[in-house]
């Protein structure tokens, strides 16, 4: 068993760097703050007797060797770069975990077979520099290095320039390190544990989502002295269109997700009749079949709604993240772990996307959830109780030992 | 007949003082660009032999003397404020073409009995300074000289402050002095006149309108980990609402307007459900029986949205104006010379708001509208034809005429 008031004391201490007075966490990726993190968790790897390794997209592993060096590692992972009014647990309990695991292997004097590794990959979050999950999709190739090293905040400072400043620029050519498995403990970023009182999710795979743009345009007028008749109100328009998001959604239960997060009126002034809006639409689902018929049922609403309203309507895919079932060897590992343990546990879909997705490319690879307080992430009030804490990285501890054999 | 030639000079001549690349004019109230503007008319009016008189809101009353000196004068008048992206018409074609009045008096040397008076008032766009409407408001006693006074810009910089700056802080008490009528020449800012092909709308009336603030609270949540049944969207449920804006306003023909021009979604991120919309209602018709009636319908629409959604949603009436039927007097006078004059015409109700709605409480007014453009205005590509400002203009000349008296 691992040590929670250890991993709590730890979280806690990597929370200061960069903590708000709300109680949240501001370190966006490759400022300062980020350096002062990495430097504390790399710290913290040396004294458990790790060895560290860095790629050129700043991506760090930290090892703990095998008693067969030349098995591929059985890793473990996430990130600790946060949103700008981010918590303290999203993310940063993947990689606290995983180093847990690795100071209670060291009090207990076990070795295992394959090495055991603790990784941390850039830009998790996205916030600063899109693309999201950068670090793990340039390590598995879904887009190039020097694509993320050309992304640019909004300052205009470059990832090559920042990650170069901060000293993390590593000598390994991203993806050449060998991976044996992948787990990723996580909170769950959504309140279906805690809905149901369980504190173990098992996560079979992460939803597929594609993301959109849609621009209404219609012609901006007076708002008193157009007649309604002759009227091209783009945001009336838009509303029939925001409603079908979420019904088409409602459609494909229980794992279709429909959301309008973001929303633009020009030229946003209460006497005038919007002459354009831009809203972002979202869709998810975890069956590629199903999120295509989502898809699908959307653009045929687009074309309807515009031939009966007459107003131009532009729709654009941003993104595109097909659903990731994890590895039925990874899930296993991690259903038989909490079994063994005892927790209450239930199957947890991932809504959101984590470095896991990518890593499940190169690599079986399988998550652990447990509950935050009210479902609640990307938020300074995040919450998640030291118990299901210390409960997730017992279950990591088992899974990655059923996997690095002991 | 007026000089259709000498009147389009004038309003180019004005329009180059705040002009932008974009062909149109910023010259928001009080700023160093509103005081060269003010210098230049009041220059003008000096040539034409008139005298100046400005009232402690910066009201600007410019006089041509009448035989009966004592009689109170026959005003036209309107602002030549602009918006942030206004054009060169909306408000100083009312000024000027009340100058050009006075000129061609001078060329024909014909004398009134009533003194004709051209005013402009301070701050109607209400762009920088709100209320809008604000110089014509203190006159009519619709708010206090200190209200208006205390008003701030975004920098801080007050309405009292500005006024004594530009140098237009007059003696007069606002509202001391007398009006035996006021006309007002505007162009239209809706597309009805060019729609139907008239030259001049008559206006009987402005339209009431009501503005609201709508505030709808849900619950901000990660758009992939959340079940559609365990939200609470801000914005899903905002747009029932902003559809029934629209509803009401059809079921009140042929004047009711609705319209949700400001949106504001928080946090506005594509990837989180929102958690606080804010947006304005606009509620606007010609009787205050159905104006009332479309309040009461939206606030009971609210109500049932309120208990259906089970989200919090505050509603807030931030201002009012009546509707405002203008005297039979000067919509005659304006009728018959528009007949006299021969000029095609309609009635035209105004969907906007006026300095000649303050003006009509404390004296007989009427408007005389003239077509723009595609009916845009508040904006930089607003636009007007020479001969419909010329024939406005006439109808203003004989209108003011059969009130002053020969
Ligand atoms: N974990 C997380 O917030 N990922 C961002 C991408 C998403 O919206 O799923
Ligand atoms: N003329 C004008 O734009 N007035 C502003 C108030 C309104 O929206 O009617």
């Amino acid at each position: 068993r691992i040590n929670g008031e250890r991993l709590w004391a730890s979280l806690m201490e990597l929370a200061k760097i960069g903590a708000t007075p709300k109680g949240g966490v501001k370190r966006l990726a490759l400022t300062d703050l980020d350096k002062q993190g990495r430097d504390l968790v790399v710290g913290w790897a040396k004294e458990a007797g790790m060895s560290i390794a860095i790629d050129q997209i700043g991506n760090v592993f930290m090892r703990r060797e095998g008693r067969n060096p030349s098995l591929p590692p059985i890793m473990t992972g996430s990130h600790i770069d946060t949103q700008p009014t981010g918590g303290k647990f999203d993310g940063n309990y993947g990689v606290l975990a995983g180093l847990e695991v690795v100071r209670t292997l060291n009090d207990e004097g076990i070795a295992t077979e394959a090495p055991v590794e603790v990784a941390f990959w850039t830009n998790e979050e996205g916030s600063r520099f899109v693309p999201v999950m950068m670090g793990s999709g340039v390590f598995c190739g879904a887009f190039s290095l020097e694509t993320a090293y050309a992304a640019k905040d909004t300052e205009g400072k470059s990832v090559k320039d920042e990650l170069a400043r901060i000293g993390y620029m590593g000598e390994q050519v991203p993806g050449q390190h060998p991976i044996g498995a992948y787990f990723e403990t996580h909170i769950e970023q959504g309140p279906v544990l805690e809905d149901a009182d369980k504190v173990i999710g098992v996560v079979p795979a992460v939803m597929g989502l594609s993301w959109y743009d849609c621009v209404v345009t219609g012609m901006e007028a007076h708002a008193g002295p157009t007649p309604m008749g002759l009227r091209k109100d783009a945001m009336q328009v838009s509303t029939y269109i925001m409603q079908e998001v979420v019904k088409i959604a409602n459609r494909y239960p229980p794992y279709g997700r429909g959301t309008v997060g973001m929303v633009q009126v020009f030229p946003n002034s209460r006497n005038v009749i919007p002459g354009e809006v831009k809203f972002s639409i979202d869709l998810r689902n975890v069956n590629d079949e199903l999120l295509n018929t989502m898809h699908e049922e959307m653009l045929a609403f687009i074309d309807k709604t515009r031939s009966d309203s007459g107003l131009v309507i532009s729709i654009e895919r941003v993104s595109y993240y097909p659903p990731c079932p994890f590895h039925p060897d990874c899930v296993g590992a991690v259903r038989e772990a909490t079994a063994k343990l005892g927790y209450s546990t239930m199957d947890v879909v991932s809504g959101a996307g984590h470095d896991a997705i990518y890593a499940a490319r190169l690599a079986p690879a399988g998550m652990i959830f447990v509950p935050c307080k009210d479902g609640i992430s990307h938020n300074e009030i995040e919450d998640a109780k030291s118990d299901h804490l210390e409960a997730g990285c017992n279950v990591l501890l088992h899974a990655m030992l059923e996997r690095a054999k002991i």
